[in-house]
């Protein structure tokens, strides 16, 4: 809409009129939660009274009514709950399918950070979830991407510098750079690295952190070149010698990484004001079986948090941190977003409301409309892989390569010494990454030990951080067969034995499903199922650890489309 | 500076390394607060440690050397105070000079809405201050005026709608707009008012209120419209409601209003997160005898608050609320604005740092270099006198006219009946307002009892909110003679009994002096001596009381332009 700015000006006087009379009681509200017991983040105490709302907005709290009237009487009313890093890619499904899978769980907004997408399509990508989230009933906000690629090592999609990115900072829904995982070339004071933060301040917006066990002088230097947050503390002294010097702590539980427990004594007035809520990555089975950020406020509950301090941690603090100051709060106003519960102990999500709208119910979410995506961007979307068909001989190689040793309930390895063959019966198995962005036809080869696979090929396309396929197998032909089904499905997850026994598809980008989660959810499991009836360890995630084998900064060995990489030693071996 | 953005990026990622080079400790820092026990706003706790400052900003605490070295052994370092709304018109000094006398009692930012000059220039007088204050080392930010005029009963030199202030708001130290006054217009949905705070929020700037004892529906309104502060609170409940709806609580203990006492127990852990500190007026006297954010806090922990929350409310907290979020804590990225006090009981002041430089050091500050204004707007602002010169008749009137009773203590006034002439016996003397911007040779006469003065005339050119000239004489001669004299100064105050007695020039813009503050306190004090010797009653602030005579919204009678007007009535009688 084109529009003058006397116009604009006009349109919203005539909007706050409205709202203004809607709080006076001249005019009726739009939604009226009656007999509400509600969370007060200001004065930290429940509250009682009418929540009236108009326009979206609330206007008022005491004695009102409306068109419509929700009766809260014995429930408790929250404000919608705020996940403030998610990569929403790791949900596998589109991001209305992520809304839809949320908001039963009471989340309104989330930050996300495109990281994986723009892997993958760059720019491209941070483009399309923009307008793949546009108008959706969960206010997605966005993070810039500071890391792509990942590592000097990585062959991703794209490279962004701060030149690339700069333009987003403009968009309404980008409030800054994402985690800036780069610390060492923060602390070094890097061109690329330290340009992007410059950047990002002179947009005044703001930086997140990433920087595990990051202490002293260092990281004096890391927040002082301005890395407002972090949200990697596994432990508790991290976090509080984070958040003396000023770091907000994002205490992250979600399905890679859970840090509640260890930080639990954070939710405590010395420190509560400064911590919030985010769950990083959430997988399928993890959203469905445990839910989203009312697991987490459940779960610190139970760990003796405060109740209302955990419901502002998950709310408000948050977005006072993003300057999203119209939420986070039931107050004049403050968005219309509403969790409604039975009562903390049970903390059973009844009704969630977005801007005054009945959104979910007793876990049941509304229709969303697609959010309107450019042809030229969908058909970028699902036309990522760019490689020719693949022969058992590009696996071939005869010269001894590294063994890449499992552990059992991690994502590390150790290095297991070198092999020239694949040799089942020891668990001796090949592993590769094919780059799969650009036809460059670079593969590395080297070996696993400890997946436990018999027979066949696993191959899929989530592979941090560039996405490449990665793939182990029992046979170099496995090996090829599995990893050109992959493609062929323009992304997803394939097991291979002889044929296909199990997919998913994941065609947007090689790496989000563009069905409901439930549908990606219940495919997901029988191919987990089907890994393990063909030998991959019941102690192993089949998907999730090969997703990890690629990502050159885990110790101690790593695949990458050039060869077995030893992090430590910080060599190809 | 004509800039290409690659130019900027470079030059402060150059700028961000030198940061990130003296955090990390390869390079000295600049200064060093060595051995600090300092107030950690974060924590809530004192921490010890070396205070690190490269570029005007912190880069870290832990163990540091500097090329500037400053042991702080035995005392303790607190981040700069800020004042979040003060018009610094009432201190009757330009800028710098008010800079100069707050630096020493550890103010660094201040808010400040240039209201006062606004009514006199208009936006000539809000670009003036932005002149006058651009540099200075207490950051002086802006929120623009509100009500220009004050009522539509004002004749004042200016009257600004949103158009007029819009442009403002892409002023980098222009964070809103300020206290909107006019509550009644808000509720009602009167457009002028409302437009303004829809332009504020256009912008994404806030808006400060001033609601006193607004409750109700009519206060859910009022915030629902966007109005997100209050300073205004004279009581504990009015505070909590406000505070319990959202706004934050600006707490005001200046010359005018001293409200710290009746509110110091929102400085508590409930409560303190949404409180910051205010004077709105400070006169002279006051900043001299008293001192300014300084005094609140040792007030507040005399009164028992925790110091460290104490010290939190008068920095972080209204740092928070303006978006200044680079000040109001000692952490990396933070302004290395410090007060090193002896100690929280007696609270000396030390040494106070702006940007890590020494601005004050025992009550004595620096020079500071005089900013440099425009020749148009000097010229403006000392030109602001526009009326003919007035004779006797002026003031001549036969018809009889409303008394104003003067209240001993009170601004407020009751009526006292009428009269057709003075009577200097029965104290019943004349008061006039001339209105002196446009030369519309407006002048309102009528009759005022209780002030005492037995010879003479006392004239002033601070009336709020217009600062028209108002006068107290005995006789028509006297009133002349005294107006006159101000407009000859282009300002200021006069006592006049057969020639002046006493005057404090006030030549900018009619009411600020450009000379330093102890010397205009010492023309002022010498002033109401002789205002008093006079025989002005010694229970009235002679000047002060008048400046208020103006003002129709404090009932019941006041003295407008246009003649004696009734506040109860709304008439003019």
């Amino acid at each position: 809409m084109s529009e003058s700015y006397a116009g604009k000006i006009n349109r919203k006087l005539q909007k706050k009129r409205r709202i203004i009379n809607a709080a006076a009681g001249r005019e009726p509200a739009d939604l009226v939660l009656k007999n509400a017991s509600y969370v007060n983040v200001f004065s930290n105490e429940i509250c009682q009274g009418d929540i009236a709302v108009a326009e979206g907005l609330i206007v008022g709290m005491g004695s009102y009514s409306g068109k419509t009237e929700d009766d809260c009487g014995g429930k408790i009313v929250l404000p919608g709950f705020l996940d403030a890093h998610i990569h929403l890619e790791s949900s596998l499904v589109s991001p209305r399918e992520f809304a839809r899978a949320v908001l039963p769980h009471g989340t309104t907004t989330v930050v996300t950070d495109p990281h994986e997408i723009a892997n993958v399509m760059g720019t491209d990508g941070i483009e399309f979830m923009l307008q793949a989230t546009e108008g959706l009933p969960v206010d997605v906000r966005f993070m810039l991407p500071s890391c792509v690629p990942a590592t000097p090592l990585d062959e991703s999609g794209a490279a962004l510098d701060y030149r690339a990115i700069d333009s987003f900072y403009d968009h309404p829904r980008v409030q800054g750079l994402a985690e800036m995982m780069n610390f060492v070339g923060i602390i070094a004071g890097d061109d690329q690295p330290v340009e992007k933060i410059v950047a990002s301040q002179a947009h005044h917006k703001k930086i997140d952190g990433h920087a595990p066990d990051l202490q002293g002088n260092d990281l004096n230097a890391y927040i002082a070149a301005g890395v407002y947050s972090d949200h990697e503390c596994h432990d508790l002294q991290d976090a509080i010698a984070k958040l003396e010097r000023g770091q907000f702590i994002m205490i992250r539980d979600g399905t890679a990484a859970r840090n509640l427990e260890a930080l639990a004594p954070l939710l405590c007035d010395k420190y509560a004001e400064r911590c919030m809520f985010c769950t990083d990555d959430k997988h399928p089975n993890d959203l469905l079986e445990k839910g989203h950020i009312d697991y987490i406020v459940k779960k610190a509950i139970a760990l003796g948090a405060d109740p209302i301090t955990a419901v502002k941690v998950a709310c408000h603090n948050a977005a006072r941190y993003f300057l999203l100051n119209n939420r986070g709060a039931i107050a004049p106003g403050y968005l219309g977003d509403f969790v409604i519960i039975d009562n903390f102990q049970d903390f059973n999500i009844r009704r969630v409301y977005k801007k005054g709208v009945l959104m979910a119910e007793n876990g049941v979410p509304r229709e969303i409309p697609e959010p309107k995506i450019e042809p030229y961007l969908l058909e970028r979307a699902y036309d990522t892989f760019h490689l020719q068909t693949l022969a058992p001989e590009d696996f071939a190689d005869h010269r001894p390569r590294g063994i890449i040793g499992m552990v059992p309930g991690e994502i590390t390895t150790v290095d297991a010494g070198y092999s020239d063959r694949i040799d089942v019966e020891y668990d001796v198995l090949k592993i590769a990454v094919v780059e799969r962005h650009k036809n460059t036809r670079h593969i590395g080869v080297g070996y696993l030990q400890g997946y436990g696979l018999k027979s066949g090929a696993v191959a899929t396309s989530i592979s941090h951080d560039s996405h490449n396929i990665i793939v182990v197998g029992c046979t170099d032909a496995d090996c090829a067969a599995a990893a050109n089904h992959v493609a062929e499905l323009g992304g997803g997850i394939v097991v291979w034995d002889g044929g296909v026994k199990a997919e998913v598809p994941l065609p947007i980008a090689g790496i989000m499903s563009d069905r409901p989660l439930l549908e990606v959810n219940e495919a997901l499991e029988a191919a987990k199922a089907t890994a393990h009836a063909l030998g991959v360890s019941q102690d192993i995630d089949p998907f999730m650890t090969l997703s990890f084998m690629a990502l050159p900064v885990i110790p101690s060995l790593r695949i990458t489309t050039r060869g077995v990489f030893d992090v430590t030693s910080q060599n190809y071996i």
